[in-house]
């Protein structure tokens, strides 16, 4: 077991709890919460997938009027998509019970558009209502229910990953205002389906800073830019995937225009640091893969060659073999149909150039490159021209761990 | 050995040859050719990869010419691509090696831009032209050089292909034609990295029928439309790919514009066989997997839903595993984010439904699927909708033999 989380990395006003409720058969902790007594404001990136999963329909319909959140219920086990009308009664069931029973808890009542769901595992099966909903007063006992229960909170969200992913930061806040520091705590899960459109995942943002509504807003899509919009682990999306932010309002920290630049980075990095978690804990994946573009003639171009890379199944295929193949990594440039030009072209593995200046560099470079592949976090580096485009993408390698883990995921 | 060619199916003014070369280090045939002593007219299509290998680049540029072709040279174990200026020097220097070689035998000496060439297999790996040139004089040899060498030519441009790829049909030629028949062969090579915009396959179709050149064109470019570009193993495009097609121009099989539709479809025929053999190749690959898509609003968002599916690495993992795991379906279905309807959506794999009317239909239905999936060609059919696009992709299962093979490929 860890060691509780200090108390020092507390978010005031927001208490985490995970259960098992039994979904899973392994018997494995299954059903967490974050309950916002006093509430928060949130915002939220959702799954671009057209069969988006009943919680997320919900979800999405009350984003719209921006209530409050009071608490988030998390389901793994059980992705409740694909499961028609009959998913989306059971996240009503689920949380008109957790209203019940928060309202004889909290300061003061919830309302129905207060509490949301989110839902990760297997789609297609119809989610054990009643399981949820015995196990719901379990969940919010005060036991189970408070500020140091991350960890708790982060293993009952988790499907295939290895380890529960928890970051945190701290904010030195200016003169002024009456706390001297504010905070911002995330948790997720990966694992699988990991896409630049976020696939199977799920990420919870806490912070006791409140920025003001469009800033807000505005932070947070940067920042998701800055991070999952930049891993990718087998180029696949899901029905479930969700990044939410929630902003503790505190008297004692107000919001302050000079903390703009330093909250902006800090959720940047707490975000990053999640996603490369997910990377890292990429189905199978042995190694962190950072795809680096430079010299491209636009961002956009680069993004483009760096996605395309990142999501090669044979660039991923050979770095799970340890093969500098780069002829995988110029023809997965060339395929986006970008004009590129061989004698401006140059590719690095771990630092050694085995493509530059029109040639390749020969079997002493690829020699040296195998070694640096034996690291658990390589980087290609990869420059097209001379242009101002640059980007940076996370990958993994993909092999055999991977197909079995997939070949026989549901049996 | 394979039967010898039946003389019944040579066509007249196309010699085919292949022999070994040394290139592969197996020893294995590496080098071949086919060769039309009175030259044949032909239509091509090239990857769209922006880093195309060296003699694509040349046949890119001779192709403008639409001089008659005379000779195609094709090797395998070896793409000549970023290879640089000593890439384009190596394919100049076999050509004109070669044209000295055909000066002696043919009936007219071949210009310099009637001989063209093709290379596959590795990327960035100098392609050893003095064994090439040297082998020349033994692949022209009249032993080697025959109208019934199709299968030795096939075998040459293998390289990870577990079997030779040829395929036949005849055509009945109208009354007032002279001969009473026409043909069409194909020949082609694939295994890995192919996709719909045709990845490192290699497919040569020869026919004695000359249609006029638009129209030879635009059927050549129909066909392809319901072939090649419906083919997926990995969703990887090479630098090298390339279909032509050759039709000799034969006095007593003058074209007649009755023969249009019979001739378009027995070219669809040739190259769609051809096709479906490279999938069914794929590298280590247990089924066929033909993904049926029907009730789209349009055929473009039909082929836009059948090409997500046959690309995801998530289903055709599942299928390698025997797993009727239709929610990954969904998902890929899902995430081209074009609007769709749980209630409207079927997915039934070899003819069993799994999901229908907005409900999954149960184990006993999966369990079906899961012996259907024993096949060696497996039916995914999907109805999205009521609208009129339907569409048919290609794929094949993917799994543990595809990363054993593609983790070491070059060591």
């Amino acid at each position: 077991m860890p060691d509780p989380f200090p108390s020092s990395l507390v978010i005031e006003g927001a208490y985490f709890s995970g259960i098992s409720a039994g979904i899973k058969p392994s018997g494995a902790p299954d059903l967490g919460a974050i309950v916002f007594p006093h509430g928060a404001h949130w915002v939220a990136a959702i799954t671009t997938n057209s069969l988006k999963a009943a919680p997320l329909r919900h979800l999405e319909k009350l984003r719209k009027y921006q209530r409050p959140l009071r608490a988030i219920i998390v389901n793994s086990g059980n992705a409740n998509a694909c499961t028609g009308k009959e998913g989306e009664l059971a996240v009503q069931r689920i949380l008109a019970q957790a209203r019940r029973i928060l309202t004889g808890i909290l300061p003061t009542p919830p309302r129905a558009d207060e509490i949301i769901m989110a839902s990760t595992g297997v789609i297609g099966v119809p989610l054990p209502v009643k399981k949820i909903c015995d196990a719901l007063p379990f969940l919010f006992r005060p036991e189970a229910l408070s500020s140091h229960n991350v960890d708790a909170f982060a293993r009952a969200i988790m499907t295939t990953d290895r380890s529960p992913k928890v970051c945190i930061r701290t904010l030195t806040l200016p003169r002024g205002v009456s706390s001297r520091s504010a905070k911002i705590l995330g948790v997720a899960k990966g694992a699988g389906m990991i896409a630049p459109s976020m696939a199977t995942m799920l990420a919870f943002v806490v912070t006791d800073l409140l920025p003001p509504r469009p800033l807000f807003s505005r932070i947070f899509q940067d920042a998701l830019a800055e991070s999952f919009h930049r891993i990718t682990v087998d180029g696949e999306m899901s029905t479930n995937d969700l990044v939410l932010c929630a902003a503790v309002p505190n008297a004692q920290r107000a919001w302050d225009p000079s903390l703009k630049e330093s909250f902006s980075q800090a959720l940047t990095e707490v975000m990053q640091e999640l996603a490369l978690a997910i990377v890292r804990d990429g189905e199978g994946a042995r190694s962190l893969v950072e795809v680096e573009i430079k010299g491209a003639r636009t961002r956009r171009e680069a993004e483009e060659l760096a996605r395309r890379v990142a999501n090669s199944l044979l660039v991923k295929v050979a770095l799970f073999g340890r093969d500098p193949n780069w002829g995988r990594i110029a023809a997965a440039l060339g395929s986006t149909g970008i004009p590129l030009r061989e004698e401006h072209l140059k590719i690095t593995i771990g630092g050694v150039a085995l493509f530059a200046g029109g040639r390749p560099r020969g079997k002493a470079a690829e020699e040296r490159a195998r070694n640096a592949m034996e690291k658990d976090r390589i980087t290609i580096g990869i420059v097209v021209g001379k242009g101002p485009g640059e980007a940076t993408f996370y990958t993994c390698d993909l092999g055999i761990p991977y197909v079995e883990l997939n070949s026989s995921y549901r049996s």
